[in-house]
């Protein structure tokens, strides 16, 4: 069967299609014929090296893939012939709290990823799709959906009439907006772009700052939400934003560290975490237990992620390179 | 009445004994005969102009008190006449979400402090004190204690078999030690000193690190713990000492941002919090209805807070250059 | 000033209007000029003498009510002149856990209710309320609103995706389902009658189920929530409704426990609430924090509480006679 | 290999030593030699047909077990070749919330008990014990200890200074007082006999009251608590102590329904629970995460579990009929 590798040294340049036996399913697996695959920003550094430089190569990135189930190996039972079926980001995290044992069990990094024309996962590690959704639609929940559910909902327990702070209009971040709004929030937010702004206020923003316009958008989203500042901050920026976000959130807030965006070492007055009594909460993905219940959230509100583009499988290379030019408006998928 | 003041400019110089009215109580308020402080750094921040370089002067210092109730105001039912209390650090925050309106009522800035012969606090603004503590070891509890307190119970909802780091041997972090205990969990403490590493043993501790010995002490730490990390830390260094707490915290734990010992912005690698899904929350000392429960607890086990010396009410500014010296273990108190 | 009074003896034919003298406000009170009332199977219980036996009369009845702040006491710094307030049904639990000292501070029994031209109440005791709301809509939300977001919000955590089940059309279970709507949950209505189904489905219920029809609607409920049962019960109906509830709910689930409806003594099954590792948990209102979170979720959304119909402040007696033969859909109002 | 069964049809003189296939490990599974069992009065109605009157037979009775891994599975990696292991209740419940699929998954029934020389279970469904019990002590763990540990932390988190009453002196009981004191709580039993309640004293109980002596023991525990009422009740007794229950308990506070002792239907006036904001949680038993976390507290502690007394393997009638006359402290054993 065909996947992708990268060949050799990390570097979008050894992204390659190869040739691999077909896997077959054992005790408690199930065998997936892949059909779409998202991008994110994780993929994007593990094939340039900067996630984890140790990581053995060859290695099939992407961890986001969906796809139907067409063999099932002896014992299995939570899913069926011909379901649809994605990956979960944590192959080994079903529920409760994250561990060692846990967190090295992800794909596109240690494990494979998902681009290759069949994978073979434990039944655990895999969960139904909603059926409104179109394939690529479908591959873009496992990290970036996630991820957001998990900061607003799992770890968050955010509410009606509260509100919340996204960054920017990548996948996370178009996903805690919809989220946002499916709790009964109110949403703000920030990017550099005016017509993003505008798309994002069609999606149901309540507000958006352009932050190239306004550097110090932390007082100003403050401003707008009451005078109070938010409850909640999707903070994808890293370090890089950490500040302004500080400023932008409530008392009593909470923060959802997502971003690796900016990351790295930087300067940063941690006081204002101290005086105002803000969480901090590091947000990595999420549970299978959360997955399916953002699964049902979704499915009754026939929520459509944003797909900016969708390239097909052997395309990668130029899929990740809009990625790093940042051009992109929600997720960017890729077809088999 | 005799008070303590931060007269004309700040300063531990500046601290003089002063002259004020004898305060009387108004509706739903007490007056208090003040019979012991305790030192708190914000107190040496306070009085140094570091803390808030636009508190009007002169000030009375010191959020720590407690006394008898020698007279109570019209309508007051929380309170009898001889009760001995403590003042809470929030005057306005009995329970609930913090808030802006809550976070503007601390004593010892805004609000005057409590090195005064007299006190007049609203009932709702004032604790009762275990029976079993001296006046100074009752003094002790307002700020250290319920910092302690919040960052492990109220907030952290820790449980027994649970580890928890604390660093150096002040206030906040010998109750840390000694609830933590309570609760029925394993403690570490990092000192620079043996000796007082042996005094911490003494308590309770379940394992003592010297940082000055051992500068990487964070992996330390996590080697101790099982080798996956403690799951909570008590963080008073702030931004000195956060990037090694981050090393020593388990996947999944929680870290109390409490310090403003080492203050300021620094150069943090933030991605540890983000990797291990960690929960940084910033606690200022905590609400009443906390405080409560915390007497509670301390009654039920007579525990004992360090007291390291007491100076009279007048010797208030030598007492400063103790803890300014970082010699003491526990608290410093004053007596009236 | 004139107010309704229970006079004499418990009855609903004791209910007359009398003359009080003006109540003044003293220091941290305010006085409301009063709009707007609703009534609560409560109220209708108090004056019958049913819900305290005990109670002292004369007493004015009601605890819902809406007025404008025409006068403010020393200190007063909640509220202005000419804001429009909501007196709290607990005058003494702005937030926290509920205790005895909290529990005796209900209007309508013990202290006196709304119904009076003038009421005067502790700052502390009164919230503002959405703009969007006439006088009698939003003279519902004390009692009613706040009960149904405390079962589904504050205590029950609710969120997007997760299904509600609601018992009848009375105001608590109305504002069930409009809040369960507003977070995103799917809800589904008994009723003995279809017409009231017919409104509930217009005002946005999944589903409906007669249970004069189909008398084991737990199990009819239990089918409909894809078989596994509902996350969450509003129980209204009490003893008499609880051991359906405890088939309807899936196995995990919650069952907010409201009902003085059926009240008193039951044979109870209760093994499915250990079997199916239920919370029961009971609900009595709420807190003036949970009441500021629903109103900014209600003013967010124009929520529009269902007024059935309004009643003249004299004609008391003839609104809870409605109420009595529970003809009603939503609330029954009083208008000043 | 021997085994004891049910055969035939239910009821105590139908167990019988039996020979059974020695099973073989498959993928993911341990094989366990047996060494000790402790009896749960969910085993007894097992036994006697009570339990789940459509139980097929035979099989093989007794959740609790623990043994020695003397065989390991493919791909097994939790545990290794000589670790003392014992298997959890629910062998499918790692975490999370409860579901039909993991509930479904109990030893003892629906699945064979652990009354045989070998057992082959999943290494998702084994904890390793403490090292310092012995493994009577060990086999006292899977149900009595975690339900005590599930009601008070996993669901309950109760803090130190908490009161807690428990009722009888049973397996679980005596874990709540253990687990209650370990966690600094205090601890109230009530038993009907007063040398069990010197035996409750001298393990560390608080208080205690002979519930024959005092048959309104709901109204004693609620003065001894402050007047106020326990903060936690574990309620083994279900349908027939839960109204002294309601007593007892505080405002706010909880109720962990655990019982199947008097089980069925009784007249229950439910009011208390709305009036007192009563919160009552079905606990049945817990999942391996608290398992494993309270091992954790346990070893810490050197927690030792109540031993009435030891029965060899065979004779599990007369440790039946032992547990049926009620005359036991603690938990009944069997040794293999």
């Amino acid at each position: 069967m065909k996947v992708i590798e990268v060949q050799g040294s990390f570097g979008l340049e050894n992204l390659a299609v190869a040739e691999r036996p077909e896997p077959e399913p054992g005790p408690g697996e199930v065998k997936i014929r892949m059909k779409a695959s998202s991008l994110n920003f994780r993929d994007f550094l593990m094939v340039q090296g900067l996630y984890n430089p140790r990581q053995p190569l060859p290695i099939i990135p992407c961890s986001d893939g969906v796809g139907e189930v067409v063999e099932i190996g002896e014992g299995v039972s939570r899913v069926r012939m011909g379901d649809r079926v994605a990956g979960c980001f944590f192959q080994g995290w079903p529920s409760g709290e994250p561990t060692v044992e846990k967190a090295v069990t992800t794909l596109g990094s240690p494990l494979d990823g998902m681009l290759a024309e069949y994978r073979v996962l434990n039944e655990e590690g895999v969960v139904h799709v909603p059926e409104h959704l179109s394939d690529e639609q479908a591959a873009t929940l496992p990290c970036a959906a996630l991820t957001a559910w998990s900061a607003l909902v799992t770890y968050g327990g955010r509410k009606a009439g509260d509100t919340i702070l996204v960054q920017g209009t990548g996948g996370v971040s178009m996903f805690g907006l919809q989220i946002g709004k499916m709790i009964g929030a109110r949403v703000v937010v920030i990017s550099s772009s005016n017509e993003k702004l505008d798309r994002a206020a069609r999606m149901g923003a309540d507000h958006g700052i352009n932050y190239k316009e306004t550097p110090k958008w932390g007082k100003a989203v403050r401003e707008w939400a009451d005078g109070l500042g938010v409850d909640h901050v999707i903070e994808v920026g890293g370090a890089g934003t950490l500040q302004e976000s500080l400023q932008a959130v409530r008392i009593g807030g909470e923060i959802s560290m997502i971003g690796v965006l900016s990351g790295g070492a930087k300067e940063l007055n941690i006081l204002p975490i101290l005086m105002k009594n803000v969480r901090v909460q590091g947000i990595f993905v999420g549970h299978r237990e959360g997955f399916e219940a953002m699964n049902r959230a979704m499915a009754l509100h026939k929520l459509a992620p944003v797909v900016d583009r969708v390239f097909p499988f052997q395309e990668v290379k130029q899929a990740f390179q809009v990625m790093e030019r940042g051009e992109h408006f929600g997720k960017i998928c890729l077809a088999f």
